[in-house]
């Protein structure tokens, strides 16, 4: 193969690439999770408000935080859902460096009993909350 | 018991119900569920346009359906959660009867492989998506 087919090759490859990633940038680059948790009961008061001054703050601050919306089973208290919205994964990276999350982490860490973090689409990616 | 002491309890009685029933007022009365569903996998194209549909005219011609952000899980496309917000009960009484909830219903009976509905308390009720 002639060096100049391999540069055009190459060229090619590369405006794929970059067309690929304006798709993604087009669709919003969202990062949408599911983090279900179970918590310990003894501590169930404790951690319910290390998570609200954490949610509170996170949403309060960090423009990139969309929502964090988390409920608890009223037939089983300690079982609880956060849905996580990011802008995107940057949002996500930089939220994990906040002062205001560590604090929730290193706080809380001896009341989760387990964590499962499930990476989701949504259906329709612009819904919002009236 | 003299019959004005039982007057005066039954008045008593009467602000206690009315005032608990503020509480439930003040607090926005909101009807905040997740349902858990798995789908057919060979028709999960179709429910997914069924959902759709449904969700979007819910949410677009229901002043009391606050949100409905449904979320298909990334390593198990057949398993979808969502996350429905009603104003209160009244409101997801009457989103029941619609013509859009109950064509989504009929259409997508056959290819609901199971559902879980599992009444929540949110942590932050007023929390919005930006």
């Amino acid at each position: 193969m002639k060096a100049s087919n391999v540069v055009t090759l190459l060229f090619i490859a590369m405006i794929f690439a970059v067309s690929m990633e304006n798709a993604q940038a087009q669709k919003g680059g969202q990062m949408v999770r599911l983090a279900r948790l179970v918590i310990d009961e003894a501590q169930l008061e404790s951690y319910r408000q290390f998570l609200k001054e954490e949610i509170e703050t996170s949403v309060k601050v960090e423009p990139g935080v969309l929502t964090l919306y988390a409920v608890f089973e009223k037939q089983n208290p300690t079982h609880l859902t956060i849905l996580e919205i990011y802008a995107d994964t940057a949002s996500y990276r930089a939220h994990l460096k906040t002062p205001h999350f560590l604090k929730y982490k290193n706080g809380t860490a001896d009341m989760v009993k387990s964590l499962e973090l499930v990476e989701v689409d949504p259906l329709v990616p612009g819904m919002k909350i009236k």
